[in-house]
């Protein structure tokens, strides 16, 4: 494709992407995907074609073809899962970085990529009200960092042991902790790194659904007195399931006294320490080992944008590091060289999309959104308070919010039957996308409000369609 | 940002890319990045703006701060590391996978990501030559996906150790094999994996730096004996260094005696396979457990993008799989949820990149372009072979040339300084930029040919300043 065929088509594509989000914020689309399983393989050729085809038919099949299978994350409402960034300003920028087309191998391979990604984590470990004691690194998703930080936690506590037997040396095995409610990529994290399911303790909840500190002291104290070295603590800010927080200053001064590597996933929850008066929720944060934050789940980033941040880079660079010949340059020690800050040695120019977005936002902007978010949440909450017969399962901390309709006459599995078919039916209606969970050993509906387009009317219309919907399912029930 | 003001400043970046390649095209640029380190963070205010800024304003800045520090990749005249996809195609898949927003966590977050996917990495299997033993997915980097491989293996080898006590049973340490020119990704995977370094082979090589199978067999035999247990073999098809070719047939019959797990790192040279006349290179692939290629090098797709394919998909969801209640839907045993095929959870919409890219290249374009790339590789080696005091350091069986220049009266380390010599002063120059290596114990000069733009008259003006820089060298020296 030559640049000319590239304007034309790259032209016709930003009027494609400006009208998807126009009629996204008309609300139209159904947000959950019309199709069935296997719909799409069906449409499509068994084999990639021999001879290229015109760009106009291959466009064409974009709305024909790709728009009825999409779930529209970007949708005012939506409310499932987590708001995932897809603000426009950070499309302009990931198309700068795909047009420009290069690789942070290291620092010579691109200097800005390198130098705009140091100061653009710099920005945001600032505006996270973070002290300079923390280096950052843009990492792909916090599966990977918090695979990263368990993998250093193990090196700390073997002095480097990966450079000798790794976990094969037959001494006594490494434990990690963490709470019930923790992501699931941070137990995935643990089994990659070898340490057994058997080495991974979810400590017990407080009734907010908080790590139960004393749990995790006693948990710490039986395992030393079965032989077993503990090695981590994995502290969430911002649970999936109820965003909630788990108590770091006290989770800290365990991990100090029992020389525990303590690392803070605030993946989602992060975000809001933005706002001063949401940093209550994690003090003590300043005595992690590393912290990860995703910008492209609610401050608008677009995917992939998770911030890692750690107090010492020597330590990270020293697990991670790999330093061929072909890699080396003249400069290597005066710069950063990130492909030894994470797993993949190729990394694009993520930091563009991360630039360009806090520029044109502003931080102002920013904190006024998240605020927005935050009293839409309470709002819901509010309602749902007042409802007969639905309950906030969780105290709403943030901008999610998990409730339950419990009417007369159904209970146990009838209850759990009747909350998966209510939300089930909204999602199916496609007016509106919202995600079943377990929480205390229940289903239960998480309402993630967030994406960038919802506003107070959305959130109000979608409480109308959860009653609607759950009083056809009690009925039916 | 509203679609309005996305359409304006869209539209002026599409121009701005096209500007960009067609400045490329034409060789302006450096082809390295002309700065000092630390020169962009000199430049950039120390914390992100309270107050947005005009995109315009912002837009300005790439030309004035972010260029001057690029290297430019998709230049002609770019001979380092490798070819990185960045077809202007590509751009395109990839803004509309940003436009859209949305993320794969499971096939009905959006089932056109995944069974786009599906049908794309049947479609490069298909196009590699491959069975339809193998299944698809895509993964950000090879160094993902062979960590992925090594995981696999070891829970192959444990009978899904990680269920247990993963690493730290105390059991007969775990043995993995590789050659002494594997990608440094190879060596990083084992000890993420918690192998540890003392359990890591980096086998001997032949003449032509290929694994020696002989060596490999003496390794295993010696790690029998002592107690040890052979767990994987990764072998390589196109080495960083000299694109070598592991005898794959061969080290595949060790493999399936010894009952190791078999992953083939293709990831540069697997794209050859396209070709049928290459694929005599991997005889004997359709035994490997995993194979990783890259379509992000010399696929043109835009990075990233890695193909792994493997023969046994339960066997790596098993591995990989995390099941929390806030990611079940009611179709979960009829589709595939990839999130279980990798590390990350979160996943973007890269099948669009390399669907677009297929289609409107179509397969004959890219085996056309591929056999361009290998001609002029023929040529320069044909030009150093004939030229006196230059040789090439190891067969040219891709489309990488590695050269030294050898002058009368320099030896030992006068020769390895001069190497280095005169390949900086070419990267300095800006006119090409090529990347130094050690093979073999020398420091030589890596040719790595295959940018999309890359004609036949750049390869011949490289050879014209790869000769007047040697010269103005060995004059110096």
């Amino acid at each position: 494709m030559t640049p000319d065929e590239f304007r034309r088509a790259g032209h016709a594509l930003v009027e494609w992407i400006a009208a998807y989000r126009e009629r996204l914020a008309e609300g139209g689309f159904p947000v959950q995907a019309q199709v069935a399983p296997g719909e799409l393989i069906g449409r499509l050729p068994a084999a990639a074609p021999e001879k290229g085809e015109p760009i106009d038919a291959i466009l064409a099949d974009l709305d024909r073809l790709i728009l009825p299978g999409i779930t529209h994350w970007q949708h005012p409402r939506f409310f499932g899962y987590f708001p995932s960034g897809g603000s426009l300003t950070s499309v302009l920028g990931d198309m700068v970085s795909t047009g420009l087309g290069v690789i942070g191998l290291n620092w010579q391979a691109s200097p800005a990529l390198t130098e705009l990604e140091q100061v653009t984590t710099d920005w945001l470990r600032d505006l996270l009200g973070l002290s300079q004691a923390f280096s950052g690194v843009i990492q792909d998703t916090a599966s990977a960092a918090s695979f990263v930080a368990l993998v250093c936690a193990r090196e700390r506590a073997t002095d480097y042991g990966a450079a000798r037997t790794g976990l094969q040396g037959g001494t006594a095995p490494l434990v990690v902790y963490t709470s019930a409610q923790a992501h699931s990529s941070v137990e995935k994290a643990a089994l990659l790194a070898g340490f057994g399911r058997r080495h991974v303790r979810a400590i017990a909840l407080d009734a907010a659904f908080r790590m139960d500190v004393p749990a995790l002291e006693a948990a710490i104290r039986e395992d030393r007195a079965a032989g077993l070295r503990p090695c981590a603590v994995v502290a969430t800010t911002g649970t999936t399931a109820t965003t909630a927080m788990d108590p770091i200053a006290a989770i800290a001064a365990v991990a100090r006294r029992e020389e525990l590597w303590l690392h803070v996933d605030g993946a989602m929850g992060g975000s809001a320490m933005l706002l001063p008066e949401c940093r209550h929720h994690w003090a003590g944060i300043e005595a992690a080992d590393s912290i990860v934050v995703n910008p492209h789940k609610w401050l608008t980033i677009a995917f992939d944008c998770s911030l890692y941040l750690v107090r010492d880079p020597e330590h990270l660079v020293r697990v991670m590091s790999t330093n061929p010949s072909y890699l080396q340059t003249a400069v290597d020690t005066q710069v950063r060289n990130y492909r030894d800050w994470g797993i993949p040695l190729g990394r694009r120019f993520r930091a563009l999309k991360l630039w360009l977005t806090l520029r044109e936002q502003g931080a102002e902007a920013i904190r006024a959104r998240l605020r927005r978010d935050l009293a839409n949440a309470q709002w819901l909450a509010s309602e749902v308070d007042a409802a007969p017969h639905w309950r906030a399962v969780a105290p709403v901390v943030l901008q999610t919010v998990c409730v339950r309709h419990e009417p007369p006459g159904l209970d146990g599995a009838a209850l759990d039957a009747h909350a998966r078919r209510w939300t089930q039916a909204v999602n199916d209606s496609g007016a509106a996308y919202l995600t079943p969970a377990v929480v205390a050993g229940q289903w239960i509906t998480r309402v993630s409000i967030g994406a960038e387009l919802t506003e107070a009317r959305h959130v109000a219309e979608l409480w109308q369609l959860m009653r609607g919907a759950a009083e056809v399912s009690a009925a039916a029930g």
